[in-house]
C-alpha cells in the first residue's frame, strides 16, 4: 500500500499532468480559486454525469432541475440567508488581517467557539491572552461582526437596494421555488425528489485546501419530498445509498465514515444531519457529503414570504400536507480531490517506480488509449481505425509517440483504466493486447470484440 | 408544413410540459430570468453533451477546460471589456426608464446608430423629435453615457476597489489566460483548439424574447488556435463545421443563413465574424452562433498585461509566434430555443389534431418511452424488466396510465422519438413494438434486440 499523498504533491502533480490549474495564474493568481484543465474537466463532467446518472435517471422517482444563479432576492429572506447566513468576522487592528472568530479561538485555545454571538466571541478574543494575530502575535482585535456570506451584486443599471442580487449559497433553494412548478407539470407523486447541479458562491472569510473549499464551486443537490412521518426512515435509505455510491466507484471503505452532527449545532432547518466524511490527508476526517432531514422548513418558509400555497396534494387520498424534505448533497470538486487523493499511488512495477492513479474507469478522464506499436503502415493504419470507431462512444486518446512502456507510465498518471496496442501480429491474426492499469494483464481479443469488451471493462 | 409557432405559445408550451419556467415565479417573477424544468434540463444536457462529443471527443485536436467564472479582475482591464464593454445608456427624465439609445433612436427614425459615441447619441435624440419616451412619449432625457455590462461583486469582506470582481462577460478569456498551462501540460500541437462550457454573465439594459437574451446565460465557446496566414482557411472550415452540426441534429436548412458582418462593425478584436443566423419566428434572421476570426489580440494583449510571453514554439521548426485565433461561440440557450422552435408542429393525424416535437434523438430529452399495454402481469412484468434493463444508457420513460392513444400524445408533445409497447402478444412471441414518433411507423422486434436496434435509431 502507498503512502497517503501529500497536498503539496497533489497540487503540483495536479498542474502538471493538467487536472487542475491555480485560476488567472498568469496575473499572480486568484486566491483560492481553481481551473479545471483538460484531464480535469473531463474528470469531473464524469463524477456530474455519473450522479446525474444514478441519481435522475437509473431512478423512476426523481426528475431534474436547473434553476438560475441569481434569484428573486426574496428567495433568501425567506430561506433565513439574508439574516443568518453569516460567519464571525475579526479584525486585526496591527495587520489589518480579517479571520473567522471562532477558527482564531479554537486554534489558539481549544475552545469550541461555533455559535457562539459576536458578544461572547469578543469578550473571549479580549479577555483569553493565548488568542493572538497569528501574523504578528497582536492582540488589538476590533469587535467581532456578523459577516454576510452572499455575494453581492447589482442587477440593471442603478445601484438601488431593488436592483440589489446575490449569487445564490446553494443550489437547494432554486429546488423549492420551483417545487409547485414541477408538481404541477411532471406527474410526480410523494416520495419523489428533485436534482440539480450547477454553481454557487460563498465569500468565506478563509477559503482553503485547494478544489476543497473555494468561494466558487459547483453543488450537486437533490431535495427528496417525502410525507412526514416517514422522513426519518428515507433519510436513513439516502445515507445508505450515497454512502454505496461511492464505495460502488471504488472509494475505499476504510477512508469513509459518518458522522452525526450534534442536536445543539444542528442548521436552523434541520432535524437531523449526517455527513459522510473522508479521511483526506491534509486535513484529517472532513465532511464529503451532507445528508440532512431538512423538515417542512423551507416549503413552510417560502409558502409563507411569497403567499402562496405550496402544500402537496396526494391525488388519491385527497390529504394536503407540506411535505418533509431529505437532502443529500455534495459538492463535485471536494468529490474529484477524495478521487485523486484515493487513487493516487506511487508503486514498484517490476524494479521500476510508476505514479498511477487508480480511478474507476467511470471516473477516469480518458476510457482508453490506442497504441500503434509501430508508427509505419499497415499497423498505424489498424490502430487509427480502431480510434476512429471508438471515439463517438467515450473520451479516447491515441498516442504513437516514445517506447510502449513510456506511453503505459504517461496514461497510468492520466488514470487511463485501459490501453489497447495494436502490433505486428495484428495484420495477421486480427487481435490487440488490452493491458489493465491495475493489475497490468493483457489480454488478446479480436479487435471485432474491442468495443464489447471495453463497454463490460468502463462499466464493470 | 404546420405554421410557425409563435412566442407565445411557445412560453406556455415550455410553462406546460416541464421545459423551462420563469424564474423565482412564485415571487412574481425575476425579470428575463429562466429555470429549466425536468424535460429543459434534459434536453439543454444533450445540447451541451453533443457539442462536446463532437468539439472535443470526436476530435484529436481539441482540448476541454473548465476556468472559473469570477478571474483576477486585470484579465478584463487586458481583454478591453474594462474600457469598452459598453452599452449605450439614456434615461428618460419623465417616466424614470432607461433604453439603449441606439435602439431608441433606430426604432423611431430608421437611422443606423450602432458604434456612435455618446455626445453622437445625445446630439441625435435632442435634434430629433422623432425620438420620443416609448412609455409616455416625453422628450425629456439626459445625456447618454457608456453603461459597462460586466456585473460587479466584492470578493472577501471589504468593499474596496482592490477587491472588486467582476463576473465573466464570456467564457473565452478563460481559455486565453489558460494558453501557456495547456500547452506545457497536454502535448497539444498548433493547429489545437480549447473548448469550454459554462455560464456568463451580462447585465443588458434591455433583455428580452424569452431564452433569446437572459442576463445570465450559458456559452459554448472553443478557440482554435493556427498559424498566422493558415487564419481564413481555418475561418472557413469552422463555418462550415458549425453549419453542419445544426444541419446533423435535423435543423431544416431554409431556417439557417450565413451573416457576414460589416467590416466597419467588427468587434475591435475580430479581423473577420460570420454568424449562422436562424429564422425566429418572433425576430425574424437572428444571430444563433458567431464564428470570429479573433487574430493573435488576445494573446498578445494578454502578454503584455501579464509580463509572460504567451507565444507558441513550433518544436519541430522552433519557430515562435502568437498563433491566430478562429473562435465558434455558441450559447445552449440559443441552440435550445432553435431547436424547439424549428421542431414545434401541429399537424393532423388520423382525424385527431396532435402537437409534436419532432427533435433530433440525439436532443431529445426522453430517448424511449416503455409502455405495457396492460397493468396486470406478465405485461407489466415484461415491460418493467425491458425498462430496468435500459435506463442505465440513457433517460427512459416509463408509463402505464392512461390508453396507448393518450401516452402517445404525451410523449409526442416531449419529443420522445421511440415509444416501445409490450402488450398480450408480447407473453407469447417474446417480440414488442417500437412506433416512430415522426412516421408513425411500427415495427415488431425480439426484446433481446430493443437494445441495439434503439442505440442505431438514437444516434442514426
Amino acid at each position: 500500500m502507498s503512502q497517503a499523498v501529500t497536498m503539496e504533491k497533489m497540487v503540483a502533480f495536479c498542474k502538471r499532468r493538467g487536472f487542475v490549474y491555480q485560476s488567472s495564474e498568469i496575473y499572480g493568481g486568484l486566491r483560492s480559486s481553481y481551473d479545471y484543465g483538460p484531464l480535469g474537466v473531463e474528470m469531473k463532467r464524469n463524477i456530474k454525469e455519473e450522479w446525474w446518472r444514478s441519481t435522475v435517471h437509473m431512478r423512476d422517482d426523481v426528475v431534474g432541475l436547473d434553476a438560475a444563479i441569481i434569484m428573486h432576492p426574496k428567495v433568501w429572506e425567506a430561506s433565513g440567508h439574508t439574516a443568518t447566513f453569516n460567519d464571525m468576522l475579526v479584525e486585526s487592528r496591527t495587520s489589518k488581517r480579517r479571520y473567522r472568530a471562532d477558527h482564531l479561538i479554537e486554534d489558539a485555545t481549544g475552545i469550541d467557539a461555533e455559535g457562539l454571538s459576536p458578544e461572547e466571541l469578543t469578550k473571549i478574543i479580549q479577555e483569553d491572552d493565548r488568542v493572538k494575530d497569528p501574523v504578528d502575535g497582536g492582540r488589538d482585535f476590533a469587535p467581532v461582526r456578523p459577516f454576510n456570506l452572499m455575494f453581492e451584486t447589482y442587477m440593471g443599471p442603478v445601484k438601488s437596494d431593488e436592483n440589489l442580487a446575490y449569487l445564490r449559497p446553494e443550489t437547494a433553494q432554486g429546488i423549492f421555488v420551483n417545487f409547485k412548478n414541477v408538481t404541477q407539470t411532471s406527474r410526480v407523486k410523494v416520495p419523489f425528489g428533485i436534482a440539480q447541479q450547477g454553481k454557487s458562491f460563498r465569500n468565506e472569510i478563509t477559503p482553503g485546501n485547494f478544489i476543497f473549499r473555494t468561494r466558487e464551486f459547483e453543488q450537486m443537490e437533490m431535495e427528496f419530498f417525502v410525507e412526514p412521518g416517514t422522513d426519518e426512515e428515507w433519510h436513513e435509505y439516502w445515507i445508505e445509498e450515497r454512502w454505496n455510491w461511492y464505495l460502488n466507484l471504488g472509494i475505499r471503505e476504510e477512508n469513509l465514515r459518518r458522522y452525526e452532527h450534534p442536536k445543539e449545532k444542528l442548521s436552523h432547518y434541520s432535524k437531523r444531519t449526517v455527513d459522510i466524511e473522508y479521511n483526506y490527508p491534509f486535513a484529517g476526517w472532513s465532511e464529503l457529503e451532507g445528508v440532512a432531514n431538512r423538515t417542512d422548513y423551507d416549503l413552510k418558509q417560502h409558502a409563507e414570504h411569497s403567499g402562496e400555497n405550496l402544500e402537496y396534494i396526494d391525488q388519491t387520498t385527497n390529504n394536503r400536507y407540506y411535505p418533509y424534505v431529505i437532502e443529500p448533497a455534495v459538492g463535485p470538486d471536494r468529490i474529484m480531490l477524495a478521487f485523486l487523493m484515493d487513487a493516487y499511488t506511487e508503486e514498484e512495477v517490476n524494479g521500476e517506480e510508476r505514479t498511477v492513479l487508480k480511478l474507476h474507469p467511470r471516473i477516469a478522464p480518458t476510457k482508453a488509449a490506442v497504441f500503434p506499436l509501430s508508427k509505419k503502415q499497415p499497423v498505424s493504419t489498424i490502430a487509427r481505425e480502431l480510434y476512429d470507431d471508438l471515439k463517438g462512444d467515450y473520451r479516447l486518446f491515441y498516442d504513437d509517440s516514445g517506447s510502449i512502456g513510456r506511453r503505459y507510465r504517461r496514461q497510468d498518471e492520466a488514470g487511463t483504466p485501459f490501453c489497447v496496442t495494436v502490433d505486428f501480429d495484428t495484420i495477421e491474426d486480427k487481435q490487440v493486447t488490452i493491458r489493465d492499469r491495475d493489475t497490468l494483464k493483457q489480454e488478446r481479443i479480436p479487435i471485432k470484440a474491442v468495443r464489447d469488451r471495453l463497454k463490460d471493462l468502463i462499466s464493470g
